[in-house]
């Protein structure tokens, strides 16, 4: 914990919350699904987690207010069909090397999620294929294969050894430690190019999300930015073909 | 602390000091001017600062005796109009890593400043706009935006965002520790083309904290390099333009 | 130990156990070898070792089950003639950086077999020679001259100052720190070309094994992969002397 | 110390030792030079270093013994006209990283020289100049301008300012390290071509530690290989020599 410092804000009382983490990572699937669900859920910052494993610098809102690079923690109550508490890690950074990462990991596990007694991890991330996908698939990893039946009926796929490359950063490491500290785990992977950032995986995911937590949110905002997104790469594919045909008629 | 040692000549009893940064950067804007004021306030060095992550080395002066690379804390007492104390953190080098800038800035800031109970903390840097000002300004930068209107009326301005790349450093990172221990601090930095050593932005800097302080410096020896400075990029783009003429001339 | 973390599953009794390490390196000849021992003695694994020095990441099983990059340590107890216990240090992983290596050695060294009271180390390799060998030798090194005859009546050959790139990552600490804890420790390396992952060799070093530990193993399973590359290979070369012939035949 | 193991042979009661430090360096002027007059001396050795921060290797010896990379310490008593202490650093290895060297360098004092009172350091390395010179001189640098006087006496030169960039590694920081800690040091430079390893530069060297010390070694050995190298480099000179009248003559 030397270079880790948790600035709590609050220290709320939580009862066995469920953990779900979204940092960057692949397409941005985890963290738009994480951020959109957390705000939907009007969950609360409890903490801030510095480090000396983030970017060394601050960055400037439009106040001029400087923001140093960090990971947030956040938390609803009462969440859904079980009312359930729920624990949010966000951010804009994981952490700059290998090593590093590892021990954010380590040391969010034993000075956080160990002490909040939390029951079962979900790590959000994106399942890059470099294909489109038009409807994409949510797809699952766990520390125990005895949580899969309960995460296929919310339309999780399991894809024999897939990804292939595993996981990597939060959203893998998370997974690991919750194993060796006997927290069940779970990656949930949106399916995604992974070219681009991707709103339509993220709804696929948090369709998924919705479903196990028995909660119904407006996701409005989401569908309007994948809907563009659609329209952009609609047109980008259309012009494609139509500089095809232009070259075959020059040629012909 | 493992690898990061203070070696005190003497402990000096101050009244909730102002905290100065000042260490090379973009046009060594900081650097000049911070050095400058302490000089010209007769800072006294109390200690330095070792570290594994300087470069591991020793210079030579004029008379063959050594120094390590380290950085230097200096203070005065009763400064300008309000009779505040100021610490200056000074020196030739920042840390060669990016964890190594954090771990220093925070070594500094358990052991050094929070003891010291540092009031408000002045980093000081250069913007580099990649343009010459021939009224170079001074930006600011805030832990909390309530600070700005005191900086405004010392010459101080904020434009939205800017530093759009955010601040790196010992710049950034004491801001940013500073907000953490509920410490104001603010970046002041010298707009500058960032091309070379810039005097110019330093002055115009240092015209910015003799207000907030409330002094009256003898600024002709920074004013003398400026003017030296200027002549050369005069000399510059006449050769330029005349350059130009010719080659114009010669087409023509 | 900060970011080293043992889990134990048992924690075994063992008598004075010998410690036999065979993780990836140099055609692979080391893992193979020990890994087939450990499962020829059906070895049961009592611990894991997870680090910050082995990758951030974590892989899939065809159960889609993650499992965190570790190493594994495993027992066998009253093993061949001499009734030995042994223990096995098994994985698919090295540390990735140099100092993670060396950490992540001292760590086991300090917490595990110190404790264990390890009375001989063997540690298992590869000798790359750039050479396809018909009967790969074993090679060996020691921290005791005194050990050579013993190994030299097993089958262990000792070319002088060979290999004479040294002996890198964990075959080659573990055999300095046990000279500095005065515990006997030889690097037993399976000649191999070092081009792909050579059964023939491992074949090799499992004899000069079974032969230290008074075993007659059935090495059937391995005998047959190393007929299968023999084939692969004779074709290969075969393949080639047609081209040179058929080449000549062109120039000719 | 996390990871620094100094293990010891013995533990020499000395009366304020002078440290002289001569590891791997330009041209191995220092190392040559230390290694030579250990030896001469008949300095015993009383510990090895062991570090993370060296290579994670061991190098094997004609018997097939395995030596893991460190630093030795030797010991000297009663030597020269003023029968003084002497402790060596010696070795094959500097640290392979910045902060890595720092750390040795820093646990070394920490918890050997302060611990057995060394008196004064003599750092020993090479002034790579790019020339080759007849009369290769010994530059010094002091961590106070008052020791000057004393090694000028004893053959030593001092040019200000220079080497100018410094000197790198253990023969810096163990200077920086000394001042820190109030032990007055010294850094003694052989001038060297830093092209090969300089045995008449560490003549010279040599010759200045002898008067330090009161001591009229045979320096037999070293003056032969001097001369080998004498000849070699003649003759490389007269090959070129000729090598150019050839081409003159053929373009004539």
């Amino acid at each position: 914990m030397a270079n880790t410092t948790i600035k709590y804000i609050s220290k709320p009382v939580l009862r066995r919350p469920i953990l779900i983490e979204g940092l960057p990572g692949i397409g941005n699937v985890g963290k738009i699904t994480a951020d959109f669900l957390a705000s939907s859920l009007k969950a609360e910052k409890f903490a801030s987690i510095y480090s000396e494993h983030f970017p060394p610098q601050v960055m400037l809102d439009d106040e001029c207010v400087v923001h140093m690079a960090c990971n947030d923690l956040y938390f609803a109550q009462n969440v859904g069909k079980n009312k359930v508490d729920v624990v949010f890690l966000l951010g804009e950074y994981q952490g700059t090397t290998a090593n590093g990462q590892y021990v954010l990991c380590k040391d969010l596990m034993d000075e956080v999620f160990l002490r909040m007694d939390v029951s079962v991890i979900y790590t959000l991330g994106g399942y890059g294929t470099g294909l489109m996908a038009d409807k994409p698939r949510t797809f699952g990893a766990v520390t125990k294969s005895s949580m899969k039946t309960f995460l296929e009926e919310n339309g999780v796929f399991f894809s024999p050894g897939e990804p292939g490359a595993g996981i990597l950063g939060a959203s893998g490491l998370l997974l690991g430690m919750g194993d060796i500290n006997d927290i069940d785990a779970a990656c949930l992977m949106g399916e995604t190019s992974g070219y681009f950032v991707d709103h339509k995986s993220a709804i696929a995911l948090l369709t998924v999300l919705e479903s196990i937590l028995g909660l119904d949110l407006d996701k409005s905002d989401l569908e309007l930015k994948s809907h563009q997104i659609d329209e952009l790469t609609a047109k980008v594919k259309e012009y494609e073909v139509n500089q095809k045909k232009e070259n075959l008629g020059y040629i012909g």
